[in-house]
This record gives C-alpha cells, sequence and structure tokens, in this order.
C-alpha cells in the first residue's frame, strides 16, 4: 500500500532509516528500547466529580490544562464534560513520545490539580490509554 | 471571573451580543432553538472489532477519517486503537455545530465506511457525546 497524507502507515518514522515501527499493542510493561519509535499515545481519563463540586473542578481543570499545553512533550489537553451528566468529564491527554507522562506527572500545574481535585471525585480516576491511528503523528 | 484565552467562559458566542451560553447538559432530545449557539460538539465513539478483521477495519475507518476532515462540519477526526486489546478502537469526531454529525451521515464516505464495518464489529458501537470545555472552540 503507497503512503497516503494523513497517515502513518507506510511512514518511516522520524530520524530513522528502516521501516516503519507501531506501537506494540500489549499493554505490557516490559522494558523499552530507547532507539524505537513509539509515536504518539491517547490517555483518556474518565472523572466523576461530587455534583456540588462540578464548576470548582471545571475551573481547576481548564487551568491545569492551559498550561499543560505549554509542555513541550503534550499536543493536545482536551477537557470534555459529558452531555446528560454533567458530573462526569473525560479529559483527553496526547502525548508525542512515551516519556511525556511521566514529566507532566513531574509539574508544579499537574500536583497543583492534582491535590485540589481530590477532594471532588465521586470515584477514582479511571485511564484508557491508546496507540494513535490517525491522523498522522506529526499532524498532532 | 475575567475571560482568559484558551477558555470558553466568559466570552461571547460568534455573532451575539449577549452573554455567553453554555451547551445545557441534559441529553434533552427536545426542541432546540436554532438562535442559540450550541458550540463544539465532541463525540466519542466505541467500535468493538472481531480479531480477524482489525486490520480490514483499520484500513476503512482511516479511508473514512481521511474524508471526514475534510468536510467544513468536521474540526477533528481521530482514530485511536486501544493499548493491551487491539480489537478495540475510540473514533473522537468534533463537530462543529449540532448540525454537522447529520450532515456527515449523508455523506458518501460515511455511509461506504457504515457498509463495510458492519459485518465486522463483535458488538454494537456506542457513543458518548461532549459539550467541549478546553481549549475555546475557534481553537479546534
Amino acid at each position: 500500500m503507497s503512503p497516503k497524507p494523513g497517515d502513518r502507515a507506510g511512514r518511516p518514522p522520524p530520524g530513522s532509516r528502516g521501516p516503519p515501527l507501531r506501537r506494540p499493542l500489549t499493554g505490557a510493561a516490559g522494558p523499552r528500547h530507547p532507539l524505537l519509535w513509539w509515536g504518539v499515545l491517547v490517555v483518556h481519563v474518565h472523572v466523576h466529580v461530587v455534583p456540588d463540586q462540578v464548576e470548582a473542578f471545571r475551573a481547576a481543570t481548564v487551568a491545569n490544562a492551559r498550561e499543560s499545553v505549554r509542555e513541550p512533550g503534550i499536543a493536545r489537553f482536551d477537557v470534555l464534560q459529558q452531555e446528560g451528566d454533567a458530573t462526569r468529564f473525560v479529559l483527553v491527554e496526547v502525548y508525542r513520545d512515551e516519556a511525556a507522562p511521566a514529566r507532566h506527572k513531574e509539574t508544579a500545574h499537574y500536583q497543583t490539580w492534582r491535590d485540589a481535585v481530590a477532594p471532588m471525585m465521586a470515584s477514582p480516576r479511571t485511564s484508557v490509554r491508546f496507540a494513535n491511528t490517525f491522523p498522522a503523528d506529526d499532524a498532532w
């Protein structure tokens, strides 16, 4: 299949001479070779807030998102509020590489947010990790 | 709270003279006034594919996404594949207004995709609708 714009398949990884490497979809936490190219990582964080903290959570989370998108390892940090249940949010966090989530958690804005929202949770946050498929990694 | 860049709160809707209107988070399918401003609508479509159709689904869905992002009503159409379970995908569809999803479903590329993937589903698709909170609607 020939490469097409907007599709990662067929394009070599940046700085590589070889064929494209796909992120292995194993979810395994085993060792990862530092020379491999892992591509864009997307994390959806599902949040359930107690009803009287919805606006406080929204404000704290937008403040955190505004700082997060300035991190070089973060391509997007979208904040979405569910229709039909205003107490439910999804944070769509798009990281440029595998190391970026850990660097994000070292920032002052993340730690401020984490502590501020801790008492606002109706249930523990859950997250799901995804490999990017479309658009191309460099189009995020 | 004063308006800040990147936050919709505090900004009047485009073309409006009044205060900002927030999308009502009721999920109700009742009548909606055509003069109200509804803002960016995000839909997450959760897909579970039968194992031997994963690559066929991926190819059909990337082809559909590539056409969908050319629709004026669509800001993004991301395709994500879950880590740890390659048979699960999420389509992140970002519509510029309330009418855009219906227009999308009228396109040839959507209808081709819908018919192509119908026999690939391991279970019926589900979707969740969200109001955009960050970034600002005009930053998508």
